[in-house]
Parts: structure tokens; sequence; C-alpha cells
């Protein structure tokens, strides 16, 4: 439609997760008709945000410089460590501001079928971490999938012989959750972990 | 989070519509983790086609060059024009497949309250474009608001004067639309235009 730049465009924005093609069109529309201005920022940002950014040296998470902030922070807790799957998940947990120890990304989690095995997503790496003596307490935050469940007893496995202390993330009904609309694995895992009140 | 450039991207993802700061954060997560090619050649067609794209010499849509695809086609009816406000009504109207002659793009629609009278919308083009006797039938399609409709009837007012059919888009249900969610307004004009069958 309109110029062959015009379909590149709408194109490249496919890429943009949950961005089908008439959203594309209306994006594409909107940036060249009533916002050059942004649509260069926006451009000039993409371009400035893959040459810097990278995993940090530490972590795994995201970062422009060698260490990431958190890992940096003096004001964090160092014997504290919560292992996710993704820098997605330190958006998140950094976003509900219900933790203040550093975080370890594994990037992934064990797949079996799809050749994803410990060394892949850094195991050995995460083991090291903790053979230091410094970290007392992991926090087991990975995704509360079957994958995610499989790779934090697969953590709690591989470091029985370390003097560290595991937990797991809780699993249950979410904030707000009608017990009508919530899937039946949930509320029996929610039940199952039911906690005593008096 | 993360980084400046990372907030930056965010910020940057941010003037796409209908993108808000969650979705903003997991485009930005997504093009960094897993779509750096992607990322760069969004940032390409962004600039490519803020340089590139502009309003069509006759018609006012958009093209690469000094007169659009559709302005040049001998395949298309000279002698019908269709009027819209913009050329993502262009674009809705090519996808439908109805029409097969040639376009006028307002630029807009009128509102006296904002400062829009017909100059800024380009009417005294538009008489000129229709004084040639070329163009014989003239449907309105501007949007079917209060600003749309005033549009069309003044239209049809400044070029009275002109032998010149003018029609105006049906309103009515839209395909599908099922009678209970359809609202009011729109329900009373589908009755007040109602069609013989028999
Ligand atoms: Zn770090
Ligand atoms: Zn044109």
């Amino acid at each position: 439609m309109f110029s062959g730049r015009f379909d590149q465009l709408v194109q490249a924005l496919r890429i943009l997760p949950s961005v089908g093609p008439k959203s594309a069109q209306r994006m594409a529309l909107h940036l060249i008709m009533k916002n050059k201005e942004g649509a260069l920022n926006l451009a000039h940002a993409l371009n400035e945000a893959t040459s810097f950014i990278h995993e940090c040296n530490i972590c795994n998470s995201l970062t422009e410089n060698e260490i990431c902030d958190i890992c940096l922070s003096a004001e964090r807790d160092d014997s504290l460590l919560c292992v996710v799957e993704s820098p997605a998940d330190v958006m998140a947990i950094e976003q509900s501001g219900s933790f203040r120890g550093k975080y370890h990304v594994l990037g992934g989690h064990l797949s079996p079928l799809d050749g994803i095995g410990p060394d892949e997503i850094g195991i050995p790496y995460l083991i090291q971490r903790l053979s230091d003596g410094k970290i007392t307490e992991v926090i087991l935050a990975t995704n509360a999938t079957v994958e995610g469940q499989a790779t934090a007893h697969y953590v709690v496995e591989a470091t029985k012989h370390l003097p560290v202390g595991m937990t797991r993330i809780a699993q249950g009904v979410p904030q707000g959750g009608e017990l009508e609309y919530v899937d039946s694995h949930t509320l029996s895992q929610a039940v199952h972990n039911r906690m005593r009140m008096k």
C-alpha cells in the first residue's frame, strides 16, 4: 500500500510482540502522518539499545556496563540470591518491590527435548556462584510452568552438597483472583499449600 | 530498569498507538533479547519511511514519488472520485476492494472550534479538481462522525454550481453486527435508511 518503504515499515513493525498486520499498518500510518520526529527518535533508540545493552558479567541480566547496577549495589543483600529464567523476570520482581537481594538469570529453563540441559542454562556457573559461601539463601523464582518447576527441582538437586538454603516462590490464587475463574490446577495447589490462620 | 538506553527505548516505543508502559517494556525486552536484527531492521525502515514518504501532489495520499500509483494508474476510473479524510481511509477502502476510481484526501475534517475551516482541509483545491469536467461522480467517504458528516455536507454545498454527482457512503448495521450490540444511533440510522427487498 502507498509505497515499498511503507510496506517495509509495516513488515518491520510486525516483529513486535502481539502486533498483527492491522496494528502494524495503523502504527506505520500514525508514525508517518503524525509523529515523524517520534519515529526518528525510535529508530535512534533501537540502534543505541541494540549496540550498547548486553548481559551483565555477574548475573546475566541486562546492562550497558560490564556489571549491572543491582550487582554493584552495596545496599542490596549479598546473602540472598533470586534465580530467575530471564531479565523480564528480574524486571517483574523489581517492580513488585518485594526483593532486596541479588539475582541470577539462567537465560531459560531445562527442556531436554529441545536439547537444553544444565550446561545450556549455566547451572555449573550458578553452582560456582553458590560455592564461595557468601550466599546463604536462594529463592527459586523460575516460572510456575512444568519446565520452570523441573528447573527449580534440578537446581535443588544439583546444589544438595552446598550449605545454602533454598526456597521456592509461593504458588496459589493470584491477588483479586475470583475462585470461579482460577484454573483448577492453581486451585488445587492453593488448597494443598493452605496456610494456617489461627 | 537495566540501563538508561533501555528506558529510552521503552519511552520511544510509547509513541506507538495503543502501546502502554507494560507493552513497551515487553517489546523492548523482546527486541533486545530475541531479535536484535529485527530491531536494527525496524530502525532502518523507520529512517527510510520518514525520509522518503510524503503526500501525493494530486490526491494528498502517501507516496515515495511525486504522484502516487493510484493517481498514475490508467486502469482506474478517472470519472469517479472518492473523498476521504486521511490516507488511512484510502488504505481501508483499497483493502475492501470496493472502489476502482481515484481518491482525494482532505487531510482532516471541518472543526471550527479548532480553527479548521474549509481552507485548512483544502476545499478550494478540491473544487479546482472538480472543475475540469473529467470527474462526474464524487463519493463522499468522510467518517460517519458528526465532523465527517458536516464535512460531507459542506462539500455538497460548496460544489453546488458544478455538474458533478455526489453520493455518500451508506450508514447502517455493520456486517455480522448483532443488533443487541449495535449502538442505538446506528440502529436508528439503519431503520431510517432501510432498503426495500420486494
Ligand atoms: Zn548483574
Ligand atoms: Zn495520488
